[in-house]
C-alpha cells in the first residue's frame, strides 16, 4: 500500500453539515479532492423564501447553435422588509457549490440586517447545482455538458438575472449589494470587480481569491490548521502528527484492516485504510474551519471552540493510549458529538444530492495546489501540475487551466491593481479559518476593506446572529453593516445629483 | 421597387481606404449593415514590425472537449524603443475587426511616442479577423465556427497573450497600456474595466461605448453626420436630403436604372438603384467621419475637411442642376479626389479580405440601434428589434442578444458607477466624428478623462503627427501624453514601495 505522504491535498471550500454517512469524496490517484456539500434535512428555514425559477442562457460567451439554449435557475426572495418606492436596496447572494435553499437558511446575517436596511433578499443558486441543472439529471454525464459549469458563466447568469428582475420589479433605481461566503464571497468580490455597473458594492466573507497559482504558499492551508491546534495544545497537535506514522504502519499489517476496522468502531469492515486517514483528516480540517466561538451546528453540532475541545480529549487521555487512538477520539467528537451515533460509516458515502460539481471546477479553473509542510500536523505532501493535469485528464478528459483564474480575475499584487481601481469591497476573513490565508487580510484602500478577526472562523460574520456572540463577532457585524450604510448614503446621493 | 425609407440603417465601425471596386456590404432585407475594412495595398509599413503567433485557446469561457482547441492569432512587435531594464511599458493595441498589420500603419501616434516613453509596442490581431483565423478558411462557415467571435473572448485573449508575453519576455514589471480606435478603443476601455490587473491604463479614441441600447438617441448618429454637412453649408444639407426623392422617383420609372446608371457613370449598367443610394450615402457617412484638418489619406485621398469640400462643390453647380446629380458630384470627392477613375463600379464589391466578421458581431452582440430622423438628411427610417432578429436569424441562424453588451460592460448612468469605481482612462472625441454621439464625452473622474474636441474627426488623435496639424489637435495628443506619463509615475511609484 502506498505511503499517504503523497500528493495529498484537499480542496474543501463550503464545507457544511453532513452526517457521517453522507460523506462523499472522490479520489484522484495522488489528489485527494472532496467538497461536502449536504443540505441538512433537520434545518428549516426559518423566515419565508418563495422560490422562483428564472430562464437563463446555457452560454453568455459564445454564439454557437448551442449556446442560447435555455435552462431553468432557481432564485429565492423575500421581499417582506423590502421598501420598493424608496428605492430600497437589494442584497443578493452570489450562491455557491451547493442548493441554494441551504445557504439561504446558513447566512441569517442578511436576514437579520434587511429590516434596517429595508432590503429585498435574493439568493441566486448557482449553475449545476441544486436545482439548477442545465441538462436535468444528465448534467453532470461528461464534459460536453460540465463543460458549461464554470465561475464567469456563474457570474454572467447572476447579471443577466438581476438585471431582468429588476427591471420586472421596476426596480430600476435600487441599489444591489452582493454577498457572499467561500467560494460564493470569490463570486461576490469578482462580480462586483466584473459588473460594477449592477452591484454598488460587495461583501465577501472568508473569500480565498488569492489562494490560486503562487500568490499564496501552497502549504499555507495546512499550516493554518496546524496552528489552530497547536494553539490549543502543542501536546495535541505533537499527537495529531504523530498518528499518521502509526496509521501508516498499521497498513503494513496483514491484519491492518481489520485492526483500523475495530479502531475506528466502523459499522462495516473498511476496503482501504485510506478512508480512516480522509476520516481523521475531514474532521480536523473542518473542525479548524468551523472553530466558532459558540455551539453551532454548521457543519456538525459542535461546542464552541471545538478545536480547544478536540485538544481537551487528547490531553486528557491516558499517556499509554496511542497516538491513533487518541486522534480518532479528537475526531469523534466532530462525527459524535450529540453521542448518537454506535458505528461509523468510514466508507461508501452517496452523492445524494449530485454536488460533486465542485470536483470539476477543481479539475478545471479552481486549481488550488496545496502542500503539507514538514511543520504541519499531517503528512508532508508535495504538488505537482502534472500529475494533477493527468488525474483530471482521466478522471473528466479535460486539463485544468491552472493559470486561468488569475488572468481573468487577477490576484497578484492585488494592493498595488486596487489601491487604483475598484472600490466599495469587505474582505472578512477569521484567522481561525485556514482558508483566511488565501484571503484579503489587509485594507486596499478607504473602500476596500479587510475586516480581520483573530478568533473568528469560517464565514462566521455570516450566520445569524446568538445570544453568545462574543464582543468582536458583533463588532465586526457592526462595521459591515455601517459600511454597507456608507455605500448606500454615497449612492443615493449620487443617483439625486444626476 | 421598395421605398427606401424603411428601416435604414448603416453598422460602419472603423472605416478605411476603400477602393471603388471593394466597396463590400450586406444587405439584410430591411436593413444594411456593413463594415468596410479592406486593406490598402499602397500604403507600406513605416516602422519595422515582427511578426509571430500565438497559440491562442478558442473558448476561454468553457471546458467543452472542443474548447482548448488552439489557433495561431497574430501580433506585431517592435522593440526598437524599448528600455526593457529599467521596466519601460509596454503599449498594447487591441486590435479590432481588420488586418492588425493596417492598424499598426494606421496608429501612427503610438509610434511617435514610443521613443519618448522608451516603449514596447505590440499590436494584436482580433481572432476572426487578418490572419488570425480559428478554423482557416472554414472561420467564416457557419454560427457553429462564427459562434466563437465576440468581443470578451477578443479580451480574454488579450489577457491571455499579454501575461504570456511578459512572462517570455521576463517583463513582469513593466507596466501595460491599452490602446484602441473605434471599435479597438471599445475593447481598450473594457479591457480596463475587465483586465485592471493587466493594463494600467487605457487610451480609447472614439469609442462609442454607449451606442448601445437607449442610452445614446437612435437617431444621433445620423444627426451628426447631417450637421457636418449643415456647418459646412446649409444649402449642401438641403440638397442632399432632397436628393433621395429624386433617385426614389428615378427607380419608378422604366428606364430608371439606366438613367441612374449614366448619371453616376457606372462601369457596368447596375441592378439595383439601392446600389446607387447606398453608394452616396457612404460617401457622405465616410466623409463626416474622417473630415479631419488635414489631407489625408485614410480611407480615401481627400482633402482637409472634406466636408466642407463637398459642399463646396453641391454650392458650386448650376441652380437648375439636378439634387441627384449634386449629390453624385459631391460624393465623387470621395470616390475620386484623384480623378483617376473614368468610371464607377457600385455593385459586385468582393470581400476579398475576408473581412466581413463585423456583420455576424451586428448581428449578435454589437447591436446599435440607428435611425433617421426627419431633421436628418437621410431618408427617415425607424429600426424594430423584432425584424433585425428575423433577419439576423435568417442571414446566420443566431438570435441577437441585443441587451448583452450593456448587461456585460454596463454604459447606463455610466458617470454615476464609474465616478465610484474604476481609474485611468482617456475616452477621446472629436465632434465631426458621428461616432461621438455614443462615446464618453464628459471627464467622469480626475483619472477618467474625455479629451473632446469640436473639430476633430474619427480617432484622428491616433494618427501619425503631420506638419499641418491644428493646434488643437497638438493640444489633444499632449494632454494624452501628460496623462499617460501620470500613470506611469503612478505605477512605478507604487511598484518601489511594494
Amino acid at each position: 500500500m502506498a505511503s499517504f505522504s503523497s500528493y495529498i491535498f484537499l480542496i474543501i471550500l463550503f464545507i457544511i453539515s453532513v452526517g457521517a454517512s453522507e460523506i462523499k469524496s472522490i479520489y484522484l490517484p495522488g489528489t485527494y479532492q472532496s467538497s461536502l456539500l449536504v443540505k441538512k434535512h433537520d434545518e428549516k428555514t426559518k423566515i419565508p423564501f418563495k422560490t422562483h425559477y428564472f430562464p437563463q442562457i446555457l452560454d453568455h460567451f459564445t454564439f454557437l447553435p448551442r449556446s442560447s439554449k435555455v435552462f431553468y435557475q432557481k432564485y429565492l426572495i423575500n421581499d417582506q422588509y423590502w421598501h420598493k418606492e424608496g428605492g430600497g436596496p437589494i442584497f443578493v447572494y452570489t450562491g455557491n457549490e451547493g442548493n441554494i435553499d441551504w445557504f439561504a437558511v446558513n447566512t441569517g446575517f442578511m436576514i437579520d440586517i434587511a429590516p434596517k436596511f429595508n432590503a429585498l433578499l435574493v439568493f441566486i443558486e448557482h449553475r449545476f447545482y441544486g436545482d439548477s441543472m442545465p441538462f436535468g439529471n444528465n448534467s453532470y454525464k461528461s464534459a460536453k455538458t460540465l463543460g458549461y459549469l464554470n465561475s464567469q458563466q456563474a457570474l454572467a447568469d447572476y447579471a443577466v438575472l438581476i438585471r431582468s428582475l429588476k427591471q420586472n420589479l421596476s426596480s430600476d433605481s435600487s441599489p444591489v449589494v452582493v454577498f457572499g461566503g467561500s467560494y460564493g464571497g470569490m463570486l461576490a468580490a469578482w462580480f462586483r470587480l466584473k459588473y460594477p455597473h449592477i452591484a454598488i458594492g460587495a461583501v465577501a466573507s472568508s473569500a480565498p481569491i488569492l489562494q490560486f497559482d503562487k500568490i499564496t504558499p501552497w502549504s499555507s492551508f495546512y499550516d493554518a490548521v496546524s496552528q489552530d491546534f497547536k494553539d490549543a495544545s502543542l501536546n495535541c497537535y505533537k499527537v495529531i502528527k504523530g498518528s499518521w506514522a502509526e496509521l501508516d504502519a498499521l497498513s503494513t499489517h496483514d491484519d491492518g484492516l481489520i485492526e483500523v476496522s475495530k479502531l475506528f468502531r466502523t459499522c462495516k469492515a473498511l476496503h482501504s485504510v485510506y478512508s480512516a486517514r480522509d476520516w481523521l483528516w475531514e474532521a480536523f480540517v473542518y473542525t479548524a474551519m468551523v472553530n466558532y466561538p459558540t455551539e453551532a451546528n454548521f457543519m456538525m453540532p459542535l461546542p464552541a471552540f471545538p478545536v480547544e475541545e478536540m485538544c481537551k480529549i487528547i490531553d486528557g487521555l491516558p499517556k499509554g493510549a496511542s497516538k491513533l487512538s487518541k486522534a480518532f477520539a479528537a475526531a469523534s467528537l466532530y462525527y459524535n458529538y450529540t453521542q448518537t451515533e454506535k458505528c461509523f460509516n468510514l466508507e461508501g458515502g452517496t452523492d445524494s444530492h449530485g454536488l460533486h460539481g465542485w470536483d470539476w471546477q477543481a479539475c478545471t479553473e479552481m486549481v488550488m495546489p496545496m502542500t503539507c509542510s514538514n511543520e504541519s500536523m499531517f503528512p508532508p505532501s508535495s504538488f505537482s501540475y502534472k500529475e494533477f493535469s493527468q488525474d483530471c485528464k482521466k478522471q473528466y478528459g479535460v486539463k485544468p487551466r491552472p493559470h486561468w483564474i488569475t488572468t481573468e480575475f487577477g490576484g497578484y499584487r492585488i494592493e498595488q491593481v486596487l489601491k487604483r481601481f475598484g472600490s466599495n469591497m469587505i474582505f472578512s476573513n477569521g484567522m481561525q479559518d485556514p482558508w483566511s490565508r488565501g484571503g484579503v487580510l489587509k485594507n486596499i484602500s478607504s473602500s476596500i476593506v479587510a475586516l480581520v478577526t483573530q478568533k473568528g472562523a469560517h464565514h462566521v460574520d455570516f450566520r445569524s446572529e446568538t445570544k453568545n456572540d462574543p464582543d468582536w463577532l458583533i463588532m465586526q457585524r457592526k462595521q459591515e453593516v455601517a459600511i454597507i450604510e456608507k455605500w448606500l448614503e454615497e449612492y443615493y446621493k449620487d443617483l439625486k445629483q444626476n
